[in-house]
């Protein structure tokens, strides 16, 4: 089988396609070509892995992608929110007009010689946008604050659309915020979920700029890997026609997140972190979901953790080589 | 005041145009000029009315339309549902692309002199897809099962997202099925809701493929008339960031549309139905909506018929000069 990762140099990109070469084989085939593009040349490696750096938005890329025929595309692309809200233009241009893009030269791959790719398309929950219920169940509306997170909404919409005419096997997935993010800390808003866990794990100190009553939704970036390794393998029938699903996730505050760390890694660690309260942070945060009831996916056998405990030990094991204390 | 309504030569945007005419105001100002566009020439005359022929997705459309800075825009430019779905890259190019070269031309024409139009746009309860609740409320989740459902859905999202950015000033307004339809039969799969009534009032026969208990969602053309008006004039403030909206409506079966038919215009019409079931109708209607929550329109001072003597009342005013029996 040949799989095409687009945006595998991005972080969980980058994790998902060092779990397909660790496995060999996807929805219980070997993987003979594994195809990895991006806008910075992804650095994965293995026998099957061929690599490009590509812009997907640039004209003649989505034809070249899919020239090869990819069985499997996991479509991962995107400049991050607020890139997408700061450049309105580019934003439209990336994150919409490039999906646009590749799923038209699906279409007329399809019309050629009846190519029909499984299509894995990389959503967020940035396509809902406050007030929310306690819960968010799956039949509520997509009414996004951001630019990102329209763009989103409607490549769901157009997934959902060519996905019914036949064009591909579509299926989109809402992912939660992704905890722990490894590497350095950035300045994005959502950024301080990590950085309060990670930088303490690493004797480092870290800034917590909202209350500890915070709620959010989080996944780890193991589990975000299971959902697109369970999308690229799911019975669509199954699915039916609603193909843009919730990921289950876990809802917890930041004292939750906190009181994790100090159980897992100790009290130290829980003791760098400092409180410096920033009002713009807070605003932003209070716009974003804080709890899902993603009854559909987990029917359809998705899963996440638990407990925070859960996502502090994937941290552990994956990117210090430690296990919990 | 400077009115430009896209779309003007369809149904309702005929009768939105003369609505105007008679008016000769909107959101309390005099109405200056009142520009009128579509595909085929607009047949409404009047003092303020210049008509042109012209296809929005056709390049420089857009741009030309916007150039006179109409204060209030009227979008209801569309292709049908039934061509849409035929024909995938005209539905997409009209009905989408079109929609987005008018949001891009009034945001070119905002960055250049702060241009900022009010922009009604005409949805449809074609941005649902069943399966529904009994009735489906306002926060209820976009599944359109119809291309050209698809492209109202991301229509409004982009008029969200321009609108936010404070581009325009858009409210996008999901339309009912229009009942009595005036003029002749024709061949959408909805046309019997009207032909059963308007066939037998000018007494000619009229088929019913479906059972009597068929369940559906109407608003009369004056009621359609009155939401584009409503929607020109409210406070926006007070609609907030969720700009689309489903409008109210009647929730009717089929069986309800003969009884108030005998009522108001007696038994020999009733008696012009003829039943003849068609499978291929009954499937399709059955994946359309049924009742709606109308809330938030209804709080925002939208309203529409509740009995459908009223709309065959309508009717009989507006397109025959007779008044109920």
């Amino acid at each position: 089988m040949k799989v095409l990762i687009i945006g595998a140099a991005g972080m969980i990109g980058r994790k998902l396609a060092e779990h397909l070469v660790a496995a060999g084989m996807l929805a219980g085939r070997t993987i003979e070509t594994l195809h990895l593009v991006d806008v910075v040349k992804p650095e994965t490696g293995g026998d099957a892995v061929t690599t490009d750096v590509a812009d997907l938005s640039a004209k003649g890329t989505a034809e070249s992608l899919v020239a090869a025929r990819p069985d499997v595309i996991f479509h991962l692309a995107a400049i991050v929110s607020g890139e997408a809200e700061a450049d309105f233009e580019k934003g439209y241009r990336i994150n919409l007009d490039g999906t646009r893009d590749l799923f038209e030269a699906i279409r007329a791959a399809h019309d050629k010689d009846g190519y029909r790719p499984r299509l894995v398309f990389a959503s967020s929950i940035a396509v809902f946008g406050a007030p929310f219920p306690e819960k968010i169940p799956d039949a509520y509306h997509l009414t996004p604050l951001t630019s990102y997170g329209t763009q989103k909404a409607i490549c769901e919409l157009l997934l959902a659309d060519y996905a019914r005419k036949g064009f591909f096997d579509g299926i989109g997935i809402r992912l939660p915020t992704i905890c722990i993010r490894p590497g350095k800390p950035n300045k994005a808003a959502s950024g301080f979920f990590s950085n309060i866990l990670r930088e303490p794990i690493n004797g480092e100190g870290a800034v917590l700029p909202v209350a500890d009553d915070v709620r959010h939704w989080f996944a780890s970036p193991r589990a975000a890997v299971s959902f697109f390794i369970r999308a690229a393998e799911i019975d669509l029938d199954k699915v039916g026609p609603r193909r843009n699903l919730t990921m289950p996730g876990l809802s917890a505050t930041v004292g939750e997140e906190i009181e994790a760390l100090r159980r897992i890694v100790g009290e130290e660690a829980a003791g760098r972190i400092r409180r410096e309260p920033d009002a713009g942070i807070d605003a932003i945060v209070a716009g974003w979901p804080t709890d899902f009831d993603a009854q559909r996916a987990k029917e359809l056998g998705f899963s996440a953790e638990t407990a925070f405990d859960e996502i502090i030990t994937v941290y552990l094991e994956e990117e210090t080589g430690q296990s919990a204390a």
